[in-house]
């Protein structure tokens, strides 16, 4: 997250919103598994989190990010106590966190693979830490919580899909040296627009070849 | 597990010990799931070194302690070799598990936030990997052993706080350069005791807020 | 994956055939879960690349070669477009899979106990390290699929014993400098064949000593 396409601020202030909301759905998540008040800020810390800690590791960026900024750290706690002492509030506008997951979903795609080529990483894997950055939590989340990761369910929206089209178009951008704050937000809100798309239409993504009702899916 | 708090052959010691009752747990519950003896020492290791490893992770000490200290990483196994030769013994002995396992607590809660905070971190992410430190390994034992996460869930004792409290202690006390060995023991003491209590009498966490039931552990 | 037993070209051709044959178990595992195409490329990535990354975190060689070898990253994805156009046939050749898959087991836990001697490790855990490699892209596949590790179940085949053997035969021949191509070759094949006779006659590893039925398989 120290990839400056945006103002300092601006991009800080556009990662804090995008933790918040991530966080939201893992303490959310935590509440529904009926864990107690800790459970539900380790998991809106890890899924909140998660993808950037992933994205620092493997492209050896330490102490991590997200350990190293006390904002970074601090902001889910402040997110699970929200769903503390509000989550029937917090579920009732589930679709405005939705919107604002898809939000994150656009920026973290966005800043994951920048920050992935910055540490010299080619094309391809850029891209996969892109959408690391934005979808590992939430599997964190998932695993943590004992739920099959929404993920790779296929009877979910697409939620990878858009992160690899917000992912595969920065790195493009980057590639043919297009890469700007304008640029890179269309980019995000390409992403935000699909992932919007999809929860509205239910798009999903087909299972494998000659299974039973897969080709349904596509005709 | 470098920072000389104490002496480094008291530290060594005191870190063996800790290691290997934390392994102990890992392996009893790899009997519980009817693993083999390569599960039982897989579970060990996990248990006994995954917070360690994943606070070396995150903060970029590689190779990791665990794996560059012949003793840390061999004492699993030691602890492997007995629950897969005298499980019904070790479950008998249960108790004393726990309080050896909360002296472990104790002990890596600290030494996770002084190496933490070794490697410049800021008070609140030391706190954290010091929490991660003490607490992690159980997370990724259960993982493996497809549990929902014991540290997670509000129908266990308290696990988090005790190490929270170690943690901040030892935070609170490095701020304003009081800590040494006898503080740093203070501390770890501390979180050994309110763990004991917890499991005296039976204290846990608050579920969410309005949440059935939730209330009522409060009042 | 960088140290060079063989000749680079040698080591990478090899490299990419275990790389995709551990892929197609992870995408079948997928395809077996109902996942969707996302799921299935996802599955095949971390079990053909997992132990790999893994390894490389704890010795803290990063990047981590699965991602910055273009090549080693997009492998998984054609293997998991195989599995998705062509599950019903690879499942038919599921015997030929295996075999593959004990090859990629044997050339794993080799180039990966030498990997972790080149970074500094002692003998114990370079071991360690080498059946990591082998076997870490395994588990972290069937815990994403909620699946009980097949590495720690006691009701099937020997998987970590072969990469023991394996292993500990590099480490050796490290220790006592005959380390060579055909040295390195003989401990592969060692692992593959031990692996081989395992699935052949259902070798399994024993369960806790006093535990029922577990004895009998010794006697």
């Amino acid at each position: 997250m120290t990839s400056q396409i945006f103002s300092p601020g601006l991009q800080q202030t556009l990662d804090l919103i995008g933790i918040f909301v991530f966080a939201l759905s893992g303490g959310l998540m935590a509440v529904r598994k009926n864990m107690d008040i800790f459970g539900i800020c380790v998991l809106a810390e890890v899924t909140a989190l998660g993808g950037g800690v992933l994205r620092d590791l493997v492209i050896g960026a330490t102490p991590v990010a997200a350990f190293s900024n006390v904002g970074y750290f601090s902001t889910p706690l402040a997110a699970g106590l929200v769903v503390f002492f509000l989550h029937p509030e917090v579920e009732r506008i589930n679709r405005a966190v939705q919107t604002l997951d898809a939000m994150g979903l656009g920026l973290f795609c966005v800043t994951g693979t920048v920050k992935a080529h910055d540490y010299g990483l080619s094309f391809v894997p850029s891209v996969a830490l892109g959408i690391l950055t934005a979808a590992g939590g939430g599997v964190i989340r998932d695993v943590l919580a004992l739920e099959s990761p929404a993920l790779l369910r296929w009877d979910r929206e697409i939620y990878a899909v858009p992160a690899l089209v917000g992912a595969t178009a920065v790195a493009v951008l980057i590639g043919t040296g297009h890469l700007d704050a304008w640029t890179a937000t269309a980019a995000a809100l390409c992403a935000f627009v699909i992932r919007m798309l999809a929860l509205r239409y239910g798009w999903r993504a087909p299972r494998a070849w000659h299974r039973n009702g897969s080709r349904t899916s596509e005709e």
